[in-house]
């Protein structure tokens, strides 16, 4: 067996077990069954017509089957929350959760794909087998370095949107946060230092999501230290990473690229010492996103910082995907998207910037409960996302 | 393109295409998400809990996710109504209307699990790849013979019931109609001479369960006429068909196999002259199941025939594969049943004779309405499951 945590006791009496009692999702007709009239109608024969119009215009798909607003919640289980490799059976849980936010928050339906591990072929030929079922495939907890490959391989082969989460929804809620850090602190992005601890999924993406967003200076750093072109221990994503990233060419620690730097990005699940945090620049902001033991915690770093978000709900600014998840895909959806791109990222995490009334320190993100994030994102997604030529004539 | 049908004309003001707008099918959280206790109960941290325990305990997932209620409506589109390959998309909305089914009449939860034409192994491995995510697998509407081998395989490689809905739903009303129709006209099924007019997927299997349910002398005929072994022309299905079959050893066209038949079987899409069935034994029994025109009108049939059941809505005895898949897959899935066995596809076709009060030869099977049916066939499917040894302690 793989090496995961050992489970607590099984308390099926628990307020936890009894939620997930029978499972958190279930599927629904939209549409009243009645009798023979309905049954003709819904199924044999009338359906025959719809499936032969789909047939000939292939686009007809997203108008006359729910594809059109149903998402795969797709994982294999091989990276679950900070549980590890706890397989496709463990992961089922936690992807009916996210199925469930994306119906309370967009209106998606989201049904869970859960996978047997394989290799990056196998899970790319899987997932492209069965999109046809789908209007948009959203990737979770797939263990990096896999997932880079995956996801570009299944955006490069699908003409449906494909995101992976773990990567692109962090990354636009970090930087809606850093872009309201800034306002607050009277700062602008292309002139901070920022420093990304952590080079897996969140790490990669946060930093060519800043970089993209218009900061210069990112210096990332994995477990044993700076990231630059001359380590030999890199692999590719990494090595991607030490070329485009680091521009003073800084070598050592984590401690090094941390002095005088103006913002530190957690997405590690290390830790990082007072001590550090303290030669950070003056009016420094910080990130602590590890979950549930962020790498600092948010009152000890509010000691140096000006501005301190987690990933946790019991303080402030919770640095949360579903404020950006589910508005995404429902602005790729109602658009037909093909793909979610840059601007569509960027535009949605100044969305869930400027949903924020009045920011403050306490207050760079909306909270997870805020309501109109979500059609906010939808609404500037929406309106970037690229679409397929739409085919009017029926083709034989 | 392949070659189906020309559509007739789009016409999205018709009542078939106003039903479909949007597709039939919704997905819905079981458990409230009013707030931040929920949140923590249904998503992180809470879910973890139960993730570990899953993953400690596979078992447990059947009872704690929503797979226990699950089934995916798989298919390639290769074979759709009597439409023949019209692909995935086009096959979605028939698929949809399935699921409705499913959880109309029996409460279980069906998701359309559509994809790309591929080989034989493509479509297993992908199935198989995915399969974590149900709690029981329907095949529908793949081409024989690829459906053959297709099933076989799933069927050996999965712990869960896989089902091709063509073969075995169609089979079990098939023999629950004829187990009527004996009984109305006072024979025995080991007495009869039955010809199967069709050796695809729904004659093949209405074959076998025929066979198992005690039936001695069947002959079975495809384009060519009657199967038998000094055949050149057959596929392997075939060839195992002929050495299994046809214990006279006819040769010839289906005339000469109705010649003093009791019993024909159509599943062919094919027709039959009144003249051939004038020749069938007195008191005979015609299943003329083709759709939306069957092999003989029933009217004509009736003038030689004791008993004549179409797949019609508008005439008696409508064999209609409903009466079947939605009890068997919730006696399956109440049993966390591993497969379907041929013992629980008997006990089905039994439990529909049933539950019919008073057989006639207008009344051999319920209507697709009745209600009870559903319930009579989980209830005899569930007790005869095979379940697989229930692990009760964490394994690691």
């Amino acid at each position: 067996m793989s090496a995961f945590p050992v489970p607590p006791p099984f308390e099926p009496d628990s307020a936890v077990f009894r939620a997930h009692e029978g499972g958190k999702l279930g599927v629904h007709a939209t549409q009243p069954l009645r009798g023979r009239e309905d049954l003709a109608l819904l199924y044999t024969p009338g359906v025959a017509e719809v499936s032969l119009a789909v047939a000939a215009d292939p686009t007809l798909a997203m108008r006359y089957t729910a594809r059109g607003n149903t998402v795969a919640v797709v994982s294999d289980g091989s990276a679950v929350l900070g549980l590890g490799d706890i397989g496709p059976l463990g992961a089922l849980p936690v992807m009916e959760g996210k199925a469930v936010l994306f119906k309370h928050f967009a209106g998606v339906d989201a049904v869970p794909l859960v996978m047997e591990t394989g290799s990056v072929d196998e899970l790319v030929e899987a997932v492209a087998r069965v999109a046809p079922s789908y209007g948009g495939i959203n990737l979770e907890d797939i263990s990096a370095p896999r997932c880079f490959e995956i996801e570009e391989r299944l955006v490069e082969r699908l003409d449906i949107p494909v995101f992976h989460d773990d990567q692109h929804g962090t990354a636009i809620v970090v930087l809606a946060g850093l872009l309201n850090a800034v306002q607050v602190l009277g700062r602008r992005l292309e002139d901070l230092r920022v420093v990304v601890a952590g080079a897996g999924a969140a790490g990669v993406a946060v930093t060519r999501l800043l970089q993209r967003a218009g900061v210069r200076d990112v210096v990332v750093c994995d477990s044993r230290g700076i990231i630059h072109p001359s380590r030999q221990d890199l692999g590719e994503h990494k090595r991607r990473l030490a070329v485009s990233t680091n521009p003073r060419g800084l070598t050592g620690p984590l401690a090094t690229a941390l002095l005088g730097a103006d913002c530190y990005v957690g997405v590690s699940g290390g830790t990082v010492p007072e001590e550090q945090v303290a030669t950070m620049a003056p009016e420094g902001i910080v990130f602590a996103l590890a979950n549930p033991t962020p790498e600092v915690h948010p009152e000890v770093a509010r000691r140096h910082a000006a501005v301190v978000a987690t990933g946790r709900s019991d303080f402030p600014n919770q640095i949360n995907n579903v404020l950006a998840f589910p508005g995404i895909f429902r602005g790729a959806l109602d658009a037909g998207a093909t793909r979610i791109t840059e601007a569509m990222k960027l535009a949605a995490a100044r969305a869930i910037a400027e949903a924020v009334d009045a920011p403050s320190p306490e207050r760079i993100v909306p909270s997870v409960f805020q309501e109109g994030v979500a059609d906010a994102v939808a609404e500037a997604v929406r309106t970037l996302a690229p679409v397929a030529l739409h085919r009017t004539d029926p083709v034989r």
